[in-house]
């Protein structure tokens, strides 16, 4: 989706990179993340300040390979080492289906999975992972696990003004983000995090050198100069060209497609948000997320495979910890594939 | 030490990257290994052709961010599922200072770090690595461990014509590679593996998935083009300026400045190697490894504590399991930083 403004951009965002640059371990040993360069910290600072979607003072920035590396990073550095038995790590479902796989990945005496937030009530220390917006659904979240010895890591990846109203900078103590859904270079593999406690940012930078020795340079490079671009472009005289003018204009057209889909089907539902004021778009609208979170109403128990059966391929509820009447679907497909979902939805009757 | 010769190839090596390519996840999703570039891959193919220093026929390759993430990805796809107990992880001493801190660095509960090999005498299932030449004493190694239930990984990452002669193409299951140590290019963060066997290839795609969803397109694609400079330079009439030809004369030069050193001190010794004919260069040479591994003779005992002392900065023995009289120095550094090390080494009385 995001292909064809980069391509309208042209040379803007090119970057060159001759053989002998960027060839150490190292961008900065000075730093506390080492390994981060500083051009793109920079960037990343400015580029929250331009949308105002997250406080970036008194942060330490961790950069990691994907938001993905940043998450492992972060159960890793705020797992108690004394403790006998593993942290529990919850997320209120429907939650991201990645986070149980992960979590669980190399059977970890430091952390395991203990599904859904709203039922969770042991006592004692857990990590509530918070995502907001949310993925798969879309809306604002907060903590909802009632513990006094929480820790929360905020997965921010979708908290940018082509999906959501920006309403205020978010002010956490650990933020995750990523380019991959901000700009939609996933490709690179870069996230960055915005820690509050410089132990914890010491810890998540151990953890990234022990897993991959830091994170390329080559990409870093290249996201810097992506940030700087989208930076330059909400700024300067030309507005009204931004990146997050196209991509709001994007999503909004495909959501009315998908709500006009669902209409004429009748087969299904998907939910409504309420509208906000965005402070940096300066226009009030209603959240338009990366996913659709379909539900199959009636007699469909299993969704997914009623949709397969379309030929729409989607991934069911189950994965996201609820009921199978659930699906989630990409909004972010190139145009041509999202027609063609959203044609198929429209003409799929009982 | 490499940069200097990337420098004097100036544009050759030099990369350009659109802002709209490798944008998706995704390089080929037909392939095995869905997010490795198909151009990296060829060029891997190459290169191990033109130096003879692997066998790629019959081979999976999986990209990983540098040779330690395919390492961790090595053992998740090697480590029995179903077992009660963690599968212990063996090296013979001294081994490369990472392998215990990553294998037990989440203390997981598929695999577990248990020393050296050489001592090693349980029972049952084991992973052994084999790393050759040795890093940090540089020797030609083979398995050791007398188990039948042993399953091996080869660390190759110094088996390239400036470190040691190349007497034939290594024929094993499985076979880790990096561009830090054969191209000089640490801040890529880019490794590969050759896997015999496609389940444990797919098992190993699967962790890289799960730990960072893929590997920096940006980063394949300039490997790619420096693996072709390096393969077009040793076929080309130009071979005399090629790569390995470079750096191979350059460890020659450090090792004589090393070995003269040593001697004028008399403090010190460091391991004579037998001489071996190349058949990529074409030359009986002795291995000329990337870390010296240095031995202070007589009563120091601390040999890392006392070359601290003559600002020299080195790593302890104790890190790679044997003997604090050892100490192992990086011979990659700059030519400024080296000849300031050789020339304080060579002043060291007694």
């Amino acid at each position: 989706m995001y292909e064809s403004y980069w391509q309208k951009k042209g040379d803007e965002t090119t970057v060159v990179i001759p053989g002998w640059q960027f060839m150490s371990y190292f961008s900065d040993a000075t730093r506390l993340c080492w390994f981060l360069e500083p051009e793109f910290a920079e960037q990343i600072v400015r580029l929250h300040n331009v949308v105002g979607n997250a406080v970036t003072e008194n942060r330490h920035i961790v950069v990691g390979t994907g938001s993905t590396q940043l998450f492992q990073a972060a159960l890793y550095a705020l797992s108690p080492c004394a403790e006998a038995e593993p942290i529990s790590v919850v997320s209120a479902a429907p939650y991201y289906s990645s986070y149980p796989l992960i979590t669980d990945c190399l059977k970890s005496r430091l952390y395991k999975w203990a599904g859904d937030a709203r039922s969770f009530s042991k006592n004692g220390p857990y990590i509530e992972l918070v995502t907001s917006p949310n993925n798969p659904d879309g809306f604002a979240r907060r903590s909802v696990v009632n513990g006094s010895e929480g820790i929360l890591i905020h997965d921010l990846a979708y908290y940018w003004p082509q999906y959501t109203p920006i309403s205020s900078p978010a002010n956490y103590d650990l933020m995750l983000f990523t380019v991959s859904k901000s700009t939609g270079h996933a490709g690179m593999r870069i996230g960055w995090a915005l820690v509050k406690d410089e132990d914890v940012a010491r810890k998540m930078t151990k953890y990234i050198e022990i897993n991959t020795i830091g994170v390329s340079k080559d990409s870093q490079v290249r996201a810097a100069k992506v940030l700087k671009v989208i930076s330059d472009n909400s700024e300067g005289p030309n507005e009204g060209d931004s990146f997050f003018e196209f991509s709001y204009r994007v999503m909004a057209k495909r959501w009315k497609q998908l709500r006009e889909a669902v209409q004429q089907s009748g087969l299904f539902s998907v939910s409504d948000f309420p509208p906000q004021l965005c402070m940096f778009l300066n226009r009030v609208f209603e959240p338009q997320p990366a996913f659709a979170w379909i539900k199959c109403e009636g007699d469909i128990d299993n969704c997914e495979s009623f949709l397969r059966g379309k030929k729409i391929l989607t991934r069911g509820g189950k994965h996201f910890g609820v009921s199978p009447k659930y699906v989630r679907i990409s909004m972010l497909d190139r145009d041509k594939n999202y027609e063609t979902f959203v044609r198929r939805l429209s003409t799929i009757r009982s």
